[in-house]
């Protein structure tokens, strides 16, 4: 078992992760650059920056907003130049495939090995250590970390080589966000055509319309019980993350030149909503109150 | 059981259907306006006129491809006054809930009986007798025609009163184009970005991606075996087909006064597919190659 | 010139234009199942019944809002059977292509002349006898009845056969509505990176962004004197109408199997602007709002 | 007058712009990675550096393809550390804003001025020196870029800070786009209704449906002489670098949190058109083929 652990990125998925891998026992050094992020986290010790955070460790996990930061820290933040040939390196942030391409290269020229491990499960995954990793790198370099992610999460996926991770996670996304907006168009349409929600819903769940927002995520308030819908759609999944998904995935798709009509216009429609709604703090199924805005209370 | 059964529109859906109740020991008369249509259905007794074929059965089912058709046959064509109170009538055209309504309730007035039972699962599921119906009316009259239902298909769902069958199934086959759309996508997305097909949908699969188009009907070649992906999209649910379900799905939402962004793109993605890919007999699923033109072999 | 004129519909349109069409002195009798809207109109003869308004009369004309309304009226309403061959009929609503291609079908096959001529320019036009024609019909129809036309209106078009006057006002009236979109778009864009929208207005408008809703309409609040904008977005060409309008042109591209991607975007924009800003009563330009919600007071 | 010129960047558009000052008698230094392209104007003096052409110029010029071209000649490459603070910078790219305002600051911090000049016209107006500038900075550093400007455009509109001549031509490019291609679905629409498109255009351009796309520049074949239309849309402004201007409206739209939902679909009409159709190298106006594919030849 690794024994040392960096970690980097205390927000609120870094923090319960970082604290997960301390209560399995794994020694854990971090850096935030905001110093009460640190102290909240049990278990952990707080270094004085991110470089003395990957000095001398075996696994070196960064939790960060953007792909400017991942690039900030390994490159021009000097952590590729501190850390030794025998440390792994983790990036669970959700980033640009392009950034993570570029900072694993570097790190490969180094002689360094590097997974990009971006997660999905929220809040609630990271503090109960459920979350699914998407995996973009080597093969066995995924065993190697394989130990160290189960602590963190349930499910563990390996999408291809370096960067294929983020590419995959974009990818589910992108389509997570057409089946949210389609599920509550469709909802809503029934609706006012007549039909009970629930009904409805479980006739398309055992059709061709089934998917994951219809089955297990319902947008319809009433219709599933525990379901964000239920609470004014407050927590979740935040529009405003869901947004920023679907940008990358808008760059993402400029970079490969590929069409995305109803991606970007999911992209659309959740600009539109949180602008007009001020939704940007709300669940994402909350897309069900811009087909139904009589269903605001 | 009911013993005598009227039967019209014996198109590539209704014969096969008319002809497993002949085989499950019905007495069936059918019309069509096509005479070897009517020929070409073992056991079945042809007749000269939808009049005859519904007068003296105790139920009466028609199959036809629009709903000016429906209110042809019923209203203008004579079939309502023909009909004596004890018959029950049982609409499985795809029609708009309009003229679904309007029939129906004509129908009440005259103290008869009526169910509108659009079917999903294409040719196969007509000849093999697995259909999925999807019925609006009420529960009782729902309940004395199941047994005839369950000859021609495998799943009954009740959807509500008179023409909730109708939208029901408008508002499923709407969200299976955004399924599909987006699935495609998605796919497309990620290959353009290196990819394998195969991993990217088993990842979405398990993850908030999966859909009914993802999990069983997958557009990419070489994913899915048995797929219509893997023989150039021939046969299946075909993309003309689409299109008009897709046209009722608007109508209806305008009629509703609804919002349906999701499902109008999908609409104008499918026309132009078809458009520019003279895909219009190509399964569904083909909308794959609108994405990725250079898989077209 | 022409004596006698038969006016059916005296709403917000009909009404001034029949008041016209007294003033010019024309001998007009009318009919509307509103008692009040014949009584409000000055100069004209209030009759009993359309048919009495379609007696003895040299032009026939009808203002309705929909096809079934004018279908009704010149079909199953008699006004086919009570005119003579001299009476020249103009149906001056906006309505689907297809009922008009019908009823001028019906007319001719009795040997009676029609045109389709809807208008645009709204209520002010049809005060101020200032409307646009856009006549579907034979060009010596429109000759005939371009004196009575004149009085009403300050532009006539002719569009080519029956029919055709509705097609193009259709196709037009889409475009519209996607230019609006498109610009308000445009200016919400550079405003939130900082331009003006005044100076980015007339860089546009200078360039080839210049179109008819920035040019003479302008959506933005304070760039053009005496716009909607300028007064919370009120009267105009109402959004309810726009919407309308946009539900024609979708209906059309049904009928000929026309993709027609960006008209449909903008019916949605449409819909859920009105949804969400509860809009439908303003003018058109307000979509403005939908995407610079900050701006509303 | 300023006496000498530094142009770097000598490509398609930049090269008859150097040539054009050439021969307007200034003494113009250029650079360019391409050798041949440095050779191919005439009256200009090939240098070996980026720097060198900067160096002793009262005016320079640059014309690359993207931000990241301009950010690596002003920074990184060291034009800015080369001038002297009495050269005038004027950057010519059509680029992203950012990057835009970034170089004009670090510039500024120089002391050195600078104007973000991103040009319209095409190759033709590059040529013939009627290029349209849409410029971004303080208005007495463009007076004196004026008499430079006007050797090489035709129209010089002041759009407001540093930066804001960029996001000006990216509101100005994505109106186009929107404009192309609701034009071509309104012509489409109509032809496929039985319409003439010549008198359809005629109809539009002289009511609300009026726009430079349909006025100038009609995208339907035979509707209008001279245009790219009429030589099966070759030539003219490529449908890859709407795409590329599409591309930085997406970007400008995700870092001022916009919507943009009519730009967001032209953006993937052209992409899907260009890979449908193989139509990067037509005209921008080919969208009309997308259409109505049976026009094409």
């Amino acid at each position: 078992m690794s024994q040392k652990i960096g970690f980097v990125g205390l927000g609120n998925m870094g923090g319960p992760m970082a604290g997960n891998l301390a209560a399995a026992g794994y020694e854990v050094k971090v850096f935030d650059l905001v110093n009460d992020a640190m102290l909240g986290v049990e278990g952990v010790e707080p270094q004085s920056s991110a470089v003395q955070a990957a000095s001398d460790v075996d696994v070196f996990i960064s939790m960060l907003p953007a792909g400017r930061h991942v690039a900030g820290l390994y490159l021009d933040g000097g952590v590729l130049d501190a850390v030794s040939g025998d440390t792994l390196l983790i990036d669970c942030s959700t980033i640009d495939p392009e950034t993570a391409r570029m900072v694993a290269s570097a790190a490969g020229e180094r002689g360094v090995n590097m997974l990009d491990a971006p997660v999905s499960g929220g809040i609630a995954g990271a503090v109960g250590g459920t979350l699914t990793f998407i995996v973009g790198g080597r093969e066995e370099v995924l065993e190697q970390a394989r130990p160290v992610l189960e602590v963190m999460g349930a499910n563990i996926f390996h999408a291809g080589e370096n960067s294929a991770g983020q590419v995959a996670k974009i990818c589910n996304n992108m389509l997570l966000a057409v089946l949210m907006a389609g599920t509550s168009e469709a909802l809503a349409l029934g609706v006012a055509n007549g039909l009970d929600p629930a009904v409805l819903s479980e006739v398309m769940k055992q059709s061709s319309g089934g998917n994951w927002a219809l089955n297990v995520y319902n947008p319809y308030p009433g219709v599933m019980e525990g379901s964000a819908a239920g609470r004014d759609y407050e927590g979740g999944f935040l529009v405003d993350l869901m947004v920023k998904d679907l940008g990358l995935a808008m760059d993402t798709a400029q970079h490969s030149a590929s069409s995305v009509p109803m991606g970007s216009l999911a992209h659309d429609l959740y600009r539109l909503h949180r602008e007009n709604l001020d939704a940007g703090s709300l669940d994402f199924s909350s897309i069900q109150w811009f087909y139904k805005p009589e269903l605001r209370s």
